[in-house]
């Protein structure tokens, strides 16, 4: 049976970056019960499940990897999101994107990891996102509907940290046109549930929807997280997730 | 004074695979303080203290460094296991095991570990659990309440975690009979408590005791844990630790 | 413009021990705009924002990055921290603090990234803390009281948990003199920002504000942190400093 990962790793093979499909082979030497749950259950079935889109699992599995800085597997899977169909710009654009929502050293590290990937592959500066693209347009009101409650509540708290989230992050950020909005968020929920951080999953779970995630697709997000971020950090988000979709349900 | 850690520095030493007793040469150059309380309160205060076994102490350091994903201190960390009695087998089955507890990356990164150091000791295929070995019996009526409850809960949140919950995890992993329910267990408790997930704990730590875990040993993974885990993700655990040990003594 | 790291980065030049900034190498590769983002917003305004010291801004950045297990980065950020005034007594002391707060393996691991660069800056063990000064004298009284209500709490849930606070933390690690109280909540302070424990900040960052930080430095640690922890863990602390700062102003 054809799987995402044999599949990469015959591309992998041809451009003679790596010998074998991911980590295969410390775990049949060490835990070949692992072998058989990653060869069956996770890529046979989790991956081929197709409520979520395979170029989805490789964008949301990357992201979690990113964010629990597990550098030594970044590069294989930098290139199996390649072959699933995320472009290098919209690589390039997720590790910008989570520098500010799983810390800069994660994203630094993610470049380092990707650096040889892309110049293996012949990637192109052209063919990155650039410092300064037309921005999407901002629903200014929804905005300054935003800024001015975080400000009440933050303002006298932590100044720095409510203009840079306007400035940077709001009107900044999340409207570079090289990721589209729906995957932003699809990555950016993708963290907080590899970071442990299900209290800030409610405004994100409920933007990601508002921009094209449906609920099934985020169901199956938490399904396939299980597996690369643990079973309990998928746990303890699904209390949340549910409280989102029976609040968009009234 | 024959500490454990010493003692695997000499195993170590005769193999030639390292050096030195862990991290020491550099704690010498850097942090004199550390060193002293790593040969002194930790190696031979805690460490000796037999209320918690010396192999459950290798076997919980181990498991939360393979949560920490600290991979460079794991080859120390599992040569120090096997040397405190923890069967190759175990380690194989707890990284398995953990692969779902705290991600597939984190089990990968292990086996990566272990595999020069399994090499080294010639450990042996045959030495590892089958990948398909005659599992434990089941209770099926706690598994069937416990299904029932997770379903009714999250069924409609994301039905692939509730079904691969009972199928992989319950009707399959934790059957596994190389690792004993006991240590299955422990390696999970020690698990959420080094991923800072305390809101996991209950249903765990309570399993944990029923699989024959006892008071004084889970407070005691606990202390052993503040020093491998940090202080504060244990007295995050500590108020839910209590919790369940009121809640079984009444 | 001179920003910290490109100060750093012409002494680290100048040594021959790196050859570039930072990361800057992959960012130009993978992530132009994150290289914009890095050297713009935050090292031109971030870090020369005087709202916190530059070597407070070193001192909290490597407290996050060590406590992160961002191993990778600690190297330059060890040399950064020098480069702006952090000591190497400092330094290891750090380190030996974060032991205690945040696990021994990132402990490890910041004492093999800082031995090199001790080692290419001429650092004596003459310039580090001894193993035993005399300590700082101590409230009897308040630590009596911290003792008492933890053991109160946890004594019969963990006795070795409350009795090593009480003994290696609250009458030791914490009058070591070769870092002042005020650094050492500091790093604390930025280490529970960092690993996403909110829920244990308040009796730390009051303590703190009693060793010295002010509001202003407090607020201006969580924007700095934004950045390197990644803005969900600024987050969820903002409502707990919050807090803090309003009991204090009762």
């Amino acid at each position: 049976m054809k799987t995402p990962l044999a599949a990469s790793a015959l591309v992998l093979l041809s451009t003679g970056a790596f010998a074998e499909t991911i980590g295969q082979n410390a775990l049949k030497r060490v835990a070949p019960a692992l072998e058989a749950y990653t060869t069956g259950p996770l890529q046979a079935d989790v991956w081929e499940n197709e409520t979520l889109a395979e170029r989805d699992r490789a964008l949301v599995t990357f992201a979690a990897m990113l964010t629990r800085h597990e550098v030594g597997l970044l590069p294989d899977h930098i290139a199996l999101a390649l072959d699933a169909g995320v472009s290098p710009a919209e690589i390039s654009e997720t590790i910008t994107h989570l520098a500010f929502y799983s810390g800069w050293g994660n994203a630094i590290a993610a470049a380092e990891a990707a650096a040889p990937v892309f110049e293996a592959r012949g990637v192109d500066i052209a063919d990155l996102p650039p410092v300064s693209p037309e921005l999407l347009p901002l629903n200014e009101e929804a905005e300054a509907a935003r800024d001015q409650m975080v400000r009440n509540n933050f303002g006298e708290v932590s100044p720095g940290v409510v203009d840079n989230t306007r400035d940077l992050l709001f009107r900044d950020l999340w409207l570079r046109p090289d990721l589209a909005p729906r995957d932003r968020s699809l990555v950016t929920v993708a963290a907080l549930v590899a970071a442990g951080q299900p209290e800030q999953m409610p405004f994100h779970l409920s933007r990601a929807m508002d921009n094209g995630l449906t609920q099934d697709e985020a169901g199956e997000v938490l399904s396939h997280l299980a597996f690369y971020a643990g079973w309990p950090r998928v746990f303890s988000a699904m209390p949340v997730a549910k409280q989102v979709f029976e609040q968009r349900a009234e």
